[in-house]
Parts: C-alpha cells; sequence; structure tokens
C-alpha cells in the first residue's frame, strides 16, 4: 500500500524540478486532457470537460444578468469577408485554416474556420440593426475557435480552444465604452470569487491590443512559476467595425448613425491558470466553487459489514443538501485513494471506516491545508458547508499573497530584470508611452508589457526604458 | 390598430396555401433564425437558440441520470483516420469539408471538418481502455458538425447544424444493445414529455441505417403537412469500430477482447419538428415545457398610472414561482402585441388594464385554444401552473391525434399511393425484406422506410410490393 501511494506521487514531476512537465503530468494523470491525433487540438476528458461547463454555468448566468443572450453564428468566414476591417485582417490571416473543398468539389471562395467572429457578427448586425429600436444587441455564443498555432500546450495554447465571444452593439460610444467595461469587470470578480485567482485589470497598451480594437481590457493573473497569463480580454471596437461593414441605425431624429461595438471573450485556457495558481507538487487543487467534485467519501475497510451503506447515505444527505459528492469504492486501497483524490485536486474528502461508524464521527481532511477533522456524523453537512467555504477563502488568500509577494516595482532596466530573473512575477515599472521602448523593454528583459492598469500609481516620474516624462504604470512580466 | 395586427398574421403565408413557405415563414419572423454569408450556413437567432438552450438542459440531464459525462474532440479528423472502417468512409466522404491550408502552409495530410465523430472517439478509447476496469465509457458531447448539403433549410438541412453524440464502449454485445435502446427511449420520452411531440419508435432497415452500424433505431414524428421527419437516432456498432481501429481490453480472465460500441445524436433539426408539428397559421407555438418564454404579460393602457407597475410586479411573482415570464412595455398597440406574442408561440399570455387592477384580475389567453379565462389576481400563479400543464398534455393530444388520424395501412403499392397523395402521413405495410422491394416502393411511391416499429402488427401476410411472404411490418412515408 506504501509503495503503491508513492509511485502514484512520484508520477508528477515537482514544480521545483521542472515547471513545465509538471504541468503536464497533472494534465495527463488527473485525466483532463489528452492528445488527439491532429496536431496541436486537444481531448478535453470529462474531468476536465466538468470544469468548463461548471465555468460555463456560472460565466452564463451572470452575462444573462447583465442582458446577454446567447446565439450561434457559422463556423465558416468567406475570405472576402474576413478581409472588411483592414486590421483585423492582418492580425488573424497568418494563423486560420483553410477550407478549399466542400464535398467532391473545390469551393469558389475559400472559407477560414472562425479564429474569432468579429466579421460574422457585424455582417449579421448590418442586416439586422435599422432603428435605435434595435439597440443594444447583447450577444454572445459558446464554441469553439481555430487559431494555427505552431507550439501549442494543452489548454494554454492549442489549435482548436473553446470559449464564449460576446459581441454588443450600442447606440453611442459612452454605452460600448461601459461595456466593454462591465465585461472586464464581470470577469474579474468570476475569477476571484469563483475561481479563487485574484488579477490585475487594466488597459493593454497600443501594441498589445485586440486587431481592430481602440482599447482592449484585460484581466492578468500570476501562475506559480512567476509568469503571466491573461485570463480574460474585453475589446472596445468605437465604430471602426461599423463603418468597414456599414452597420448604420436611424436615431430618434430619423439620421443614420454608426454603431459603436465591443467583443469580450474567456476560453479553455482558464483551465491553465486554475492548474497553475492552485496546484502543488501532490497534483491538482480545486476551488470548491468550480470542483465537479467537492467531496469525495472514502470507505475504510470497505468489506466490513455496513461500511459501504454508510457512505452511501452520507453521499445522499450531502447531495440533498446541494454539494458535489462521489464515493470511491473501487477495490483499490484507502491509502491509494487518498493519493488519487489528492491528485485529482477534490477539495475535502470524507473518511469512514467501522470504528468512526461505532462513534458516530468521520474525518475530513482538507486538500487545501492538509488539516484533518474529527466531525459528528449529525453536524456533517453543515461542516462540509463550512469546510468548504473556508477553503474557498483561504485558497484566494494564499493566491493573493503569492501575487502580491511576486508583484515588485523597479526603476532601471537592470532591476527589471534581476527581479525577473531572480525572483520572478510582475515589476511595476513606469513606461513613456513609445513603442520602441515597450520593444526595447521585451528585447532587454523577455517582459511584455501585461496592461496599464486602472489603478495607476507613480513609481517615479520617468519611463524605466529612456528616461522621458513617463506617461503610465505598466505591469510587466514573462508571460504564456 | 386594427390594421397593424392584420399586417403582422397577413406576413405568415397559410400553411394550406404554401407549407414551405409558411414553415421559411415563420422562421424568420419569430427571429428563430437567419441566413448568413455562409451559403447553406445558418446564424441562430436568440429565440431559437433558448430553444435550444432548454432542449441541451433537459437532455444533458436526463443523459447524466444515466451515467454518462460529456467531453470535447477535436474538430478536424486527418484523412487517414476517416479512412479507417470502410463503410464509414463512403458514408461520409462525399459530404465533407476539407481543410488543407493552415496558417500560410499547404497541410501535408488534408483534415475534414467533423461530419460526425466516431473515428475521433475510437482513436481516443484505442489509446484509453485497456482493462474490463475501464469499461464502460459513457461520453457524449455539444458541438457542431459540418455536412455539404447541396439543398438546404433552416434547422432541417444545413451545412453546419448543432447537436450532441454519444458514443459509448462496452464488454459485452448485450450492454451495447441494451444502450441503443436506453438512448432511443430516452429520446422518445424527451420528444413525448418535453416537446409534446408525439414519436414512432423502431429500427431502420439496413438500407436506412448508419454507416458502419449493424443496427439503427429511430424515432419519427409526423409533420403538419403528412411527412415524417427522423427526429433522434441511436446506432449499435458491434464490435465492427472496435476491429478497424483496435480497441480492445483485458477481461477477468486477461484475454483481449474487442469493445461493443453505441453511438446516438439529436440535432438542431428538432427545432424544425417543433415548429412543423405544433404550429399555425399565426405562428409558432411553444409546449410550456420547452418555451423560453412561458408567460408573456401585456399591460393594456399601459400609460396610466399603475399598470406598468403592476405588470411588474406579476412578473416578479410569477418568476419567484419558478415560471420563465416576460413583459412587453414596448410602445406598440395591446392588438399589435396579441399578434406578436402569438406568433411567437408563447403559450399564454396574462393581459392587464386599469380595470382589471381595480377588479384585481386579469385576463389569460391560451396560444393552443385561444380560450380567455378571468382570473383573480390572488390565484395567479396557481392558474398559470395548472394552465401551462394543460396546454402541455393539450398540445400532445393534439399531435398524437393528428398522428394516429393520418396513419394508414395498405395491402397494395396502388393503396399505398393513394393515401400518400390524398390523405398523406404514415402508411404501415408489410415488407419482404429485400433491398429491391424497398427500393420499389420508393420508386413507385416516393415513401422511404421510415422504421421497423418495435410495436409489430401483422397487416396482411405477403410484402406489400412483391407478394411473397412479409417479415416485417413498416411504416412508410415521405419525409423531409
Amino acid at each position: 500500500m506504501a509503495n503503491e501511494t508513492k509511485k502514484l506521487v512520484e508520477d508528477i514531476t515537482p514544480m521545483g524540478v521542472d515547471f513545465a512537465q509538471w504541468y503536464t503530468d497533472i494534465v495527463r494523470k488527473a485525466e483532463l486532457s489528452d492528445y488527439s491525433c491532429v496536431k496541436g487540438c486537444m481531448v478535453i476528458q470529462p474531468a476536465g470537460y466538468a470544469i468548463w461547463e461548471n465555468i460555463q454555468h456560472e460565466l452564463d448566468r451572470r452575462f444573462k444578468a447583465t442582458g446577454v443572450e446567447n446565439c450561434s453564428m457559422p463556423i465558416f468566414i468567406p475570405e472576402s469577408l474576413l478581409q472588411k476591417e483592414k486590421d483585423h485582417v492582418e492580425g488573424f490571416a497568418p494563423e486560420v485554416a483553410w477550407v478549399t473543398q466542400g464535398g467532391l468539389e473545390p469551393l469558389t471562395e475559400r472559407l477560414c474556420v472562425r479564429p474569432t467572429s468579429e466579421t460574422l457578427f457585424c455582417d449579421y448586425y448590418s442586416r439586422a440593426i435599422h432603428s435605435h429600436r434595435d439597440l443594444p444587441k447583447l450577444y454572445n455564443q459558446w464554441c469553439s475557435v481555430v487559431r494555427w498555432e505552431k507550439t501549442t500546450r494543452p489548454f494554454l495554447r492549442s489549435r482548436e480552444f473553446l470559449w464564449q465571444e460576446g459581441h454588443t452593439a450600442h447606440a453611442t460610444a459612452e454605452e460600448a465604452r461601459e461595456r466593454t467595461e462591465l465585461m472586464l469587470n464581470l470577469y474579474a470578480d468570476f475569477c476571484e470569487e469563483v475561481l479563487a485567482i485574484p488579477v490585475v485589470r487594466g488597459q493593454k497598451t497600443e501594441k498589445e491590443q485586440f486587431a481592430g480594437a481602440i482599447a482592449t481590457y484585460t484581466i492578468e493573473a500570476l501562475m506559480h512559476d512567476g509568469k503571466a497569463l491573461q485570463s480574460g480580454t474585453s475589446h472596445n471596437f468605437g465604430d471602426g467595425f461599423a463603418r468597414a461593414f456599414g452597420i448604420q441605425y436611424s436615431d430618434k431624429n430619423n439620421q443614420l448613425q454608426y454603431v459603436h461595438q465591443t467583443s469580450w471573450g474567456v476560453s479553455t485556457r482558464i483551465i491553465g491558470a486554475i492548474i497553475m495558481v492552485h496546484g502543488d507538487d501532490d497534483g491538482l487543487k480545486l476551488p470548491p466553487h468550480i470542483a465537479p467534485t467537492q467531496v469525495i467519501i472514502i470507505p475504510v475497510q470497505q468489506k466490513k459489514e455496513g461500511v459501504l451503506e454508510k457512505a452511501a447515505e452520507l453521499k445522499s444527505t450531502l447531495l440533498e443538501k446541494g454539494f458535489r459528492v462521489k464515493v470511491d469504492a473501487c477495490d483499490k486501497s484507502p491509502g491509494w485513494k487518498f493519493a488519487d483524490c489528492e491528485m485529482r485536486g477534490i477539495p475535502l474528502r470524507v473518511e469512514i471506516g467501522p470504528r468512526d461508524i461505532e462513534n458516530n464521527q468521520a474525518v475530513l481532511v482538507r486538500r487545501d491545508t492538509r488539516e484533518k477533522i474529527t466531525v459528528s456524523l449529525d453536524e456533517l453537512d453543515v461542516k462540509v458547508g463550512e469546510l468548504l467555504e473556508d477553503i474557498q477563502k483561504n485558497m484566494y488568500a494564499m493566491a493573493k499573497q503569492h501575487l502580491d509577494s511576486h508583484t515588485f516595482s523597479a526603476t532601471s532596466i537592470d532591476e527589471m530584470e534581476k527581479i525577473l530573473d531572480e525572483k520572478t512575477g510582475f515589476v511595476k515599472a513606469m513606461w513613456c508611452g513609445c513603442r520602441e521602448c515597450e520593444d526595447a523593454i521585451k528585447e532587454k528583459t523577455g517582459a511584455t508589457s501585461r496592461c496599464m492598469p486602472f489603478a495607476q500609481e507613480q513609481i517615479s516620474e520617468v519611463c524605466v526604458n529612456c528616461g522621458k516624462p513617463a506617461k503610465k504604470m505598466v505591469y510587466w512580466g514573462r508571460a504564456y
């Protein structure tokens, strides 16, 4: 038994040894995702997909509370449509997959598999929007998109990934700006409240903003290895797409006006963030609010009379109270099961054996702290509820502590580089606003501008690179 | 006001005049689906997508209750993988879309956009299944698929459509057969209980079965125009795919065995069935169990003090009780709104005006029967609940009555043809089991074999075409 347990944990490379391998080991051992026979495309296995379903459920609920409606746009974009907005096509054309044959015949016009659907929504809106009464349009779709990436990693970067993309059209520039902010804050709150991932909210520099946008807002999270992960974006398009696609409405004075648009998305990439923010050397660690299984009941000496029955009874009690619960009654040893459920990241386990039953108690073990708590069966459901909330809070606090202790300020490029090499994390530094300095900082330190945070601070008066007067404080970081 | 109302209804071509145009008018006027700039691909608008979301929600719940887990497979299939199972590739290769370029480079092997995912699941199972402990695998995915159809119609036949596809692997042939039946019955119960659509359950003839299956079960529904619509299928593959893909497990005696597989699917096509089974000349008619909006509250003389407030109050009351409710407070006339909500198929409307408020009552109008019921506001929620259930039952009864009164028996080809021409509907007739007779019947009458119903009857002793001894009673019909 001891050997068996040891073996399972040994299968995961410690993060300190090789972070990338640690990540891959967790993805594979926890059965979140498998490689497929299509290069760069992944199979999302049930354990991974169930996380995505919970993300969908919770985000969808929050979207709809702001008036968003779901719809479905075609999977293909004709080449001529993709080309209608100049910046947009430049950004995406080099990385799309092209369909050139349908059935037995070659197509007269190539179709790309959507890398994002701005052009399709714009085409639809140009036909569907006529009057100010038709506005706003607050549409979203849950789908997959394709981008022909060269280097791929499960969840983080793949040729196909799942996401949602919201696309809205508004009567005024102000409304569009408000919607862009609203959705960015919705994403940030979701990350913090549900995924227990603290994020930095801010605006992308012009270099990093979305192809065709006038402003891109982003939430940036910090992984265990000190690298940043862009976890959600919200774009304000102004009336650029509207002009390219001719999306006009007649206002109350019967004057034709262009609409103002936004788009915003979160993808399966965020599952990578969950892994790399919370996981440890024993495996995955899922926040209770998103965990597909919140509680696992492990019968000890399960062949003894009454043990499996009691486990099933406890499961029913907890299910009735609305918890997501499973019993692991397979024929492996308890020790193996303990290690297995820790590796799979289940927040709380309940151990129940003959002696526990005799004493009307169970042993609860937290995944986050490993703390063992003996609890009377009479108050099991209450205790489980309290512990899950406490685990959720503690996981957020631990992640916040990591973020705070890995966020530094620098006033010189050398200092930035030293921090990025030795301490890892975000570096806050001032920037003059010019593209040359942004490029130079990247070249010298390997860090990109993650965002100009909404919460600005004055680190110094001058740009960290050129020494000229600074315009913005920027979060810099090496990133996924 | 009278004119306005009239205009809205006039926009829908009566079914008696042109059934196909009636269908298209409803799809467009009720804003279920719009054409897109990609030939044969549709935009599913929020009103249509909300129906699909309710279908997804209810089917998914039923799937999971039988142990099914969701996952996600790649969108692409390499040509070599598609070719592994001989019958399967013959069935699908002529109608797939081919990706030949990724990014800026041509692909070394073409990829097709999945028309269905048997090959992808098999490829995955061949790597994931080793032991009898790994079985059964009960996976499903919700996604879109692409088939390069020549003639397309919204929901009924499009180049891309949304669906779910379940793919299971079992240790024994018996288990696979049971799962095939279980899912077919699940679909049938769903149609009858939720969509209020009665169906005929049966098995497809060999000619009509799925490419690669040893048996295909189907549910067949009858549309208003007397044509059949295949509304869901469940396939038993035996071990054919397992042999082609090498999917083996070691059994309890450590012997290698092939798995036995099934697949089953329901698509957005079923939205076409809802339209064509329930709709009438005034528009769509949605069964309460699936209607995104079950109750619409229409304020009368809404500018009078207290009317909009009362409407909002009633909405809250009904929402709290779990009904899906909206208030139509736009600036059109009540008459226009009445016609509009009828056209959109909302099962129940609540009219509330100053005099109603004075009398502490509201007028309820059923979409199915047009009956008006005056109800005290004190018992509004109870009455709404009762009426919605009654509408659901009545809609099923009306559809069942249509199915029963359009199901005939025939003992000769001439009789079959006469029924199909003059009465329209299903014709039950005996069949010897040979392909030649099946082809001849189609050629002579335009009807295909819809299914060999599980509930067999003896119409006569001989085949309706060749006069040789009959093996099966078959439902024949002209079909979508």
